[in-house]
């Protein structure tokens, strides 16, 4: 394999991006590092956008998953029943609701985090007779056009081309209109008012961290607030756990802490532990009216990620073990970052858990370090309305020695950009 | 493992369905026959809704898999260059595109169909400036918002929950509105009413052979016709070949014979040879005006799709023998469900090549075939509005021997379900 | 008053329309008749578009009207209950609805035609529950946003700007498709497709003679055609008879010797008998589920024009006289025009009543001959999706010896155009 | 004329709703009096709703509208020209344009608000080629459907029946968040943060005084910002001045001393002074865009109502004399509202000039005061999102002596309903 990009030039639709970051072909990866055609090893603190939560080729999850193509196991069976769904599901009742107290009905949606987006739109609206739904600024759920209408980037938002982004009304996240604005409040003055324009809303859906939009966290009141905003006004509350979830804040879910009970929660990305395509919506019971296959689709439940879903759940959620080494993790990450923050004026942290990043107050200049930071052999990506946020996606099964080694370099390519810049100025 | 259903009623959602007609749980897959919990085995004529164009499992398409996971190669890599990617993207140049002189990029959509769907509109809109797009009666094109616009089946339509479903102008397909009637023809009619009503539009969009419809099959000319009233009223062609595609109809497009053009293809079900989630679109090189990232999402390119597909295209596309075998199995299913045609008043065959079936009249009674059917061994499901129609998705690959056999459990159990009405009604 | 446009340079805006087709000032009006500001006489076979079905300054309602200013009677009462109010409803009452059998309640909308409409549509889906409407080919039903989905004119709906214009399905008209072609059964077809991809009406609204659209007259059977689809379907019939209701095609209602009966019906244009804005929608008691003020607005009921219109009905409508008249006149018209038909290749009438016309194949003809028909002192407008179509409407009170006289301007401007294009043609 | 009211029972909709709160039936009115079929006389704090701001029949337009009918004048033209036309043209540039050093274009839309608001709607997405129109919450700008976009009021909204309200982002008015809550500054952050989900904006559309909405009146400052955020974000400024405008704030327009400059405005109510129904829409020459008849209507431009209206602006528009009378009532009107206040704890004064009112506190004691001020002899009605403000809209032309006749009843009837409610209480 030569390192040859004849052929995406040739081939691939102008659409793909992530190559343009990181231009090199990719041949291999194993936990947090990836190796390139001609032999390169990188830190992945991209991980997949949180896909790769536990790595890339967690070896349980590889002999699981090479051991049932081995035996001719199901690769494609619609949503049959299969042994490897009943698994899948009994660990993930065993070992995620139960211990939280949870009682939901799992949809196995198309494998794509848009997908479970939208049947949880159509379903609050069928629950609720109603259509407006409300999302947030900077918040971001996917591509197909109902979960487009939620998402607020005008560049994503242009790529309909004119359809219809409608039914959804666009209200203030947590710290969105200044640090001493009280979004929750706004909110309220505008549902509260019977002439606001404001439609009684099918429900309000939000991310907890919103990992596009520039790793903002919504604090534990905020997100209670909203709960009880949706409760009162016969809205259902959807929790789009898909970046967050499977333990990267810190928590499975990303807001167990808040204590607050989703009516629906997409979860994706993460999921099925190995990076394979998989999503699933939770439900409550109640909501789940579906009739059959009124949301359907070929890839429902990718039986692949049944299996090495299983392995992620039963490895690492049997106990608490691996959330306490989150813990430890956030706060190595959360010292490293303050210190690149310290270099640079006016910089802050963002996000929680171990999706956190720093916003260094321009997209330029993030770019230029996520840039000089690859030429180090560090993947690392921006985020934020304008890419002002360096944002640290590292596997959450990371080694404390690749973890500093990455931190490291990052720091490096801050100085570098910045002392490059300090030069040009001069 | 245990025939054990108590965890699918525990907590999955009442949206599964195909597991409803086929209560068991199925453990293996080899070919064209799937093995449940107790050890039965059966005869699959449904093939993953033609996902498993090369049955389950297959053996070159596995081992492939099995080196490359064993050798740790990329499970996910979000959209970067990797050697697989490469490698399925050559392979589609070299035996897909070139032998058929057609010049395609290839956009890496969320690895399911109606992702691929919602691309092909949004860019059809961005391109023309136009937001309206004509679809067709019995059409089906996926579950997400955009691509449910485009859908006809009322019960589908519902789920949205009285969501936006518009922008769309829904005509009439071939034959829709009984044999006489010249359907291009009113199309054409209003398209050049300027009163009409219908909006210049974006794109048109339609499946060759409509999978969920009813197995309606479009005659060339009728194909031919909508793309010269696509260039005529400056719209784009969309084929949907997602369903017909890979071989299904006896060419690897549904589309070839007729000679067209489209601006735009969607592929997915069998494009990954393994069942595997995987979608792609394809884009005439000067409508390929994507800004990176503007239609994006994290499991575009499924990197293990790329293996078995790559396999797939190289093994069983490289010359003209899979065709040809495709035309001898084709006559071989049309003169078997003529057989059973031939038991039903007023029955008659639809479809084309390996997509066929029999419109057995009402629902009822092709329900209560394929019921029976199941009981002896066969797994096979209904198509159309009313689920009128009983049919065969048969694997492309099928040994002859179970080929035969399959129809001939059809056949028994049509016989059976006929015997046992005509008591009923004695 | 100097005929000097120049205040119309500078101030109007450029949307104004008719003052170009007529470039005069007009100062005085009777009857058939107008004067301009140069003292020419003009025979008027445009009639406000049908909202001078009586003439101009009629003297029995000029009186009224008089002695109602004069004695400080109410101008404005928003919808207070005044005299003239009582008035107009109870003669409504007497000399429309019961010598027809027919029980409506009456809805004083906004006073134009197209708030009459907008009630309708928004009374429609608040009984049905439902949101799609059935509008037609070639229908026009006016300018505001409700109105203008269910208008189909290109050039109308390009006003809109890019506004959303969905929620109705545009299905043709009789005859649209070709004279062979039964539009009630395609219109049947895709009803009964549950897959046809159109949503369950919540009604069907379509104009007996289409005014704007080119004098299509729907014939009996085709009106109950679609009464009868509508009641199957659960959808509730709107007749538009704004402009051609008030006796024009020879019926107080056009709908009238079709025997069916619509949930609403919308008035307009010629329901003040004087020109005065004023509309109307009338209800099925059962359907008129309004809260007050639910759809308000500061104009409706123009109590000046229910002075007007009381008048009108008293003395047109008390007995069949006039309705004998109409039809005398009727025949008249249908004579004269096809004489000057006769002398066009492929010319063929339009229309029923006094609501006829010819199309005379080309907007540019039929532009040319209303353009010298003007010169000659004759007012008349064209019609048509390519204004194809030589439109008259003159007031139903013309007087024999004016109807024949304009008519013979007609006749004359029609040879004189067809001799010029000939001259020029050679 | 009896005061019977069976025949609105019998044959008027449901949605009719003043005739509810002033049950009788009026005959004549003078100036600021009613008079009803039993001989009663009221005084008018209603006014049309705005709409007779120089009082019932006037003299001068009295006898002008009379002296044009008895000539024979033109009733209805369509919108060909006419010397009442070009007269009210001329009147309008020479009074209210010139002076105000004003320049815009003048379209004659259909004779209600709300087609004005239509018009302006359509043309702001044609200059803009964008959708999203920005509207304020507590907004009313008609029933039509695009106009009905705009409105905030629920209960307006409903009217729809789930017709489409889209295109449309509702944002806070003035003061609408809590008094300390600056919204230009929210409205500021919505707009620049380009991830925040609302489109770019076509327009801006708000009314300087509030009418339905509870008279709120935005200061100039707030008018300004908005006017300078329209300029930045590319979007025309609309200002609906239908019931604010034709003095009744105490200029001409309503927003003059904001100085800002709108790219339109839309006039109605009270600009035929006579309350004739008229509309029109002021147009920047630049966006003046129109082509013929793209938005047409059969009553744009209501002849008589050119006699009056033009009667109108020159009688009182000639010079500053009306506008200082209309201070010095503004005064006599805060004064004797005080009063009232002063009576009710929390209640607090609303609006400006002679559109002010007092907001009791609740939608009950306002209806209750209303309704006892009737049975006083006084018409006046509530206004606000729950009705919670007792508005005055007496006609500015009110002599003084009536003027404080008819605050002194409500300032009695306030009084009596306090003490009734007391005693109720005790």
């Amino acid at each position: 394999m030569t390192n040859d990009f004849d052929i995406y030039e040739r081939r691939e639709s102008a659409a793909r991006s992530y190559c343009r970051s990181f231009p090199t072909t990719f041949v291999k990866a194993q936990g947090s590092e990836m190796t390139d055609a001609d032999g390169n090893t990188y830190i992945d603190f991209l991980a997949g956008c949180s896909s790769l939560n536990y790595g890339h080729n967690d070896p349980d999850m590889k002999s699981a998953l090479i051991d049932h193509i081995t035996a001719d196991g199901i690769a494609h069976g619609l949503d049959m029943h299969t042994d490897a769904k009943a698994a899948f599901l009994t660990a993930y009742e065993e070992k995620i609701l139960k211990p939280r107290g949870m009682d939901y009905k799992i949809m196995m949606t198309g494998p794509t985090g848009t997908n479970a987006v939208e049947a949880a739109m159509k379903l609050a609206r069928k629950v609720t007779g109603r259509r407006n739904i409300i999302s947030f600024t900077n918040g971001f759920h996917g591509m197909t056009m109902g979960s487009l209408s939620l998402t607020g980037n005008i560049g994503k938002r242009n790529g309909a081309g004119g359809g219809h982004l409608g039914d959804v009304t666009h209200l203030p996240y947590e710290h969105s209109m200044g640090e001493g604005v009280d979004t929750l409040q706004f909110i309220e003055a505008m549902l509260n008012n019977s002439s606001s324009g404001v439609d009684a809303p099918a429900a309000f859906i939000f991310e907890p961290v919103q990992g596009e939009g520039g790793l903002n966290a919504a604090s534990d009141e905020w997100m209670q607030g909203v709960a009880k905003l949706a409760k009162e006004h016969g809205a259902l509350l959807i929790v789009d756990d898909i970046q967050s979830g499977c333990g990267r804040t810190g928590t499975y879910f990303a807001f167990e802490k808040a204590g607050i009970e989703p009516d629906m929660i997409t979860q994706a990305k993460s999921l099925s532990g190995f990076g394979l395509p998989f999503a699933a919506l939770l439900i409550k019971p109640e909501h789940d009216i579906w009739k059959p296959a009124e949301h359907n689709g070929t890839f429902r439940g990718n039986t692949h990620a049944f299996v090495t879903g299983r392995v992620a759940i039963e490895k690492f959620w049997s106990d608490n073990a691996f959330q306490d080494e989150l813990a430890a993790k956030s706060t190595v990450l959360t010292t490293a970052l303050q210190e690149i923050a310290d270099l640079i004026p006016g910089a802050r942290l963002k996000g929680r858990g171990l999706m956190q990043g720093v916003d260094v107050g321009s997209g330029e200049l993030a770019s230029k370090i996520c840039a000089r930071a690859f030429e180090k052999g560090l993947i690392i990506e921006t985020s934020g309305a304008d890419d002002e946020v360096v944002k640290v996606l590292a596997a959450l099964t990371i080694k404390d020695e690749t973890f500093r080694k990455g931190l490291g370099l990052l720091l490096d390519a801050t100085r570098d950009v910045l002392e490059t810049n300090k030069i040009a100025a001069e």
